[in-house]
């Protein structure tokens, strides 16, 4: 069977594993710590980075991008880019949206110091990270919910890679505690439309161990 | 005429560039400042990055695998990607690499320190990022030589979106004059030729006033 080398903590995995879900594909999961710098997953991707999908042919799939196009292009049904390249584009550029801003502006400042932090076993959470992460994370609420105002999902009325891009680092957020869900409820009834897809229930039964999430995080109805 | 958005300081720009050049397309170039927020721009790309693609249709192409994809779907002689679903993956692993990895240990260090400050206008070069950036460019240039020892290109036997990610970054350090091409041979015999093929030329045209590039720079025999 194929397999997924992964980490509940890395949003590009996390999207690889909502990918599988959302085909129906199904895989064995691996779980590797990137930060420790395993010399044989090193040897299967040099950036040391998960997501990393091997196939029973021995071929190797490595990054967040290349495993989510590489899966769609190899299983197109359902078809997570669309057909036409004006709508892919969009696609593209909201999935980079997620992953390069997103990342940067609330992803690292609030996940990176809340639970990855304590996960590493190194230092304490910078106060002022924390609080630039939650005033970020509410304009890319309202840029959600505006989003979503025109269609139902954030691309257009289909599902894509960016609503998974999208709520692959908002779990994650969401994880922590830090979504202020009560002060959007447009972005809130996104989520919780995506957060009830089976391919979602994956993400839901994470829980590390001294590192548990926040009650509502498994909740359909929060 | 389709028009591009861009500025010769940002990596995922120059790629477009390439890309154009590569497939005989013509753009009108635009140059825009993206540190200075302009707002016609903002309304453009809310990222307020570059590259932006804008078609005589009005279709707004935003970001750099957008762009670079988009226009290999659109104009697909010659293929940048490639058919091959696992050759497609490892292209796109090859382009994260240099624009994610790439871009913090080496760009963001060196071109960041050397170039950016300065064109910006605020701060003085750090001596730590400057050396270690050039401590991680060795390592990538031999990752280079070690790609190009089995194959004529990055990724396979063909030019593909990873030699001309690999070269819009690389071209920026070059431009800095921090590339110690003499201690890395065959990187350098792989750089050549990709600084030989026309789509480079409009590359080698940039020269901004009061932080020119190093004599060889623009030099195919360097």
């Amino acid at each position: 069977m194929r397999r997924l080398f992964h980490h509940w903590l890395y949003p590009g995995a996390r999207l690889a594993r909502l990918v599988l879900g959302e085909k129906g594909l199904e895989a064995e999961l691996r779980v590797v710590t990137p930060w420790l710098r395993d010399e044989a997953f090193l040897a299967l991707n040099p950036a040391g980075e998960v997501p990393v999908l091997v196939e029973d042919s021995g071929a190797v799939i490595a990054g967040t991008q290349a495993v989510a196009e590489y899966l769609d292009e190899m299983h197109p049904d359902p078809p997570l880019l669309g057909a036409d390249p004006v709508v892919r584009a969009e696609v593209r550029r909201l999935v980079a949206w997620f992953d390069t801003g997103f990342r940067r502006e609330v992803t690292e400042p609030l996940v990176g110091q809340k639970l990855a932090l304590r996960l590493m076993g190194n230092g304490t959470p910078d106060s002022r990270a924390l609080r630039a992460g939650r005033a970020n994370l509410g304009t890319h609420l309202s840029y959600i919910a505006w989003l979503t105002e025109a269609n139902r999902w954030l691309a257009g009325n289909r599902l894509t890679l960016a609503d998974l891009m999208a709520g692959a680092h908002l779990s994650l957020v969401d994880y922590a505690g830090d979504v202020p869900w009560e002060d959007h409820p447009a972005a809130k009834d996104w989520y919780m439309v995506l957060k009830s897809r089976p391919c979602f229930r994956t993400l839901l039964a994470d829980s590390e161990p001294g590192l548990r999430p926040v009650k509502h995080y498994a909740d359909l109805d929060f």
